[in-house]
């Protein structure tokens, strides 16, 4: 079965698409346009009732939330494809660990510059440089504490790539592409490294050449 | 080994104890005030570098960030207490969705609630009526489709009682409590009844006896 994807152009999308190609699961990637409402027709909103994207279908299982689906693949198929939880229960704690401060320190701070750098135009939004200065020290202070744990580890939840690095892909992307703040990584030794490292795996590669951002 | 759960005060903190509640795991609750700054000591700050509850530490290993707490003891004790991940993988799929909807949609605007609300004067934030208008409509909308989600459904992720579930007590109790606006919850019968479940249970009773709310 060809597991539909949602919304392939959108950067929380990206996020399952990336972890399909890691786990080697075949798709079929369904374009679903924000700007013109796709996002809140009747049928998607069958598929996905706040109209926020992504969504999956995957035979008659559908579900939502970027990072529920990719928990969900790379736990169904677990030794297929690249092994994105660790090996023991520990590690994979310290996976969803990370996975939750990327959900909740990293992406919040970085969402709000994409929004006022990248889509204001787009959205009708007047960029508010005080909204930007104060979100740019906010992710400045969560970057210093990746800094010290990439220190010590060469990823986040360990010696191994897993679905907490593999989660800042999308939004680290703009960092670099679009925002233009590539500094924050550049000017943090080890967050520059990793960044290096995870975002050279042929996976993403082909996610940013199949699917270009809307930059 | 007792697993030590700190700042059991705290809503955050409560999500992790009403899950060991539920697994009928032994632990040992440590108090962290955080209006004294005990999350920015040198020694808490070694658990959890961005000084934020709860954190667990279980023999050697430690661990931050609730619903990442949840998820490794749910999972380690599968088959000890209440299962908390639903029976199949697709069930367990969906506990996830739902887990992030609580993460994305319901806290969000609740917690802003809380803030302006409830803590406003011990925080020293003047509580602002356009934002609290904002986040109740905001809320408001997000309970919209838990009602036509539970109208079909006795649980949130399907016919069984989940960590997706278990999730939203520590901030569900806030709207009721301190915040005031339980109607919120009573003018939707199918959230109502779903509320009066989910806070009925043992396991959530004992949680609010043993550790009084700051209210």
């Amino acid at each position: 079965m060809v597991v539909k994807a949602y919304g392939p152009e959108y950067a929380s999308s990206k996020r399952v698409i990336v972890c399909l190609v890691e786990k080697e699961i075949e798709f079929e990637a369904v374009d679903i346009n924000l700007f013109k409402g796709e996002n809140i027709s009747p049928d998607y909103l069958k598929l996905q009732p706040f109209g926020l994207l992504p969504a999956i279908q995957d035979g008659d299982y559908t579900l939502y939330e970027s990072r529920a689906i990719i928990r969900y693949y790379a736990e169904k198929y677990r030794s297929q494809g690249t092994e994105l939880f660790g090996k023991t229960m520990e590690e994979k704690g310290k996976v969803e660990q990370w996975l939750e401060v990327e959900a909740h320190n990293f992406q919040p701070p970085l969402h709000t510059l994409v929004l006022h750098i990248v889509f204001s135009s787009k959205m009708g939004i007047t960029p508010d440089q005080n909204v930007i200065q104060e979100n740019e020290v906010k992710l400045g202070k969560v970057l210093d504490i990746y800094e010290e744990r990439l220190s010590t580890s060469k990823y986040l939840a360990g010696d191994f790539f897993s679905l907490a690095d593999l989660s800042h892909l999308p939004f680290g992307y703009y960092l670099l592409n679009g925002v233009g703040k590539g500094y924050m990584i550049r000017d943090r030794k080890h967050v520059s490294a990793w960044w290096d490292v995870i975002s050279n795996r042929p996976s993403w590669k082909k996610v940013v050449q199949l699917f270009p951002y809307p930059i």
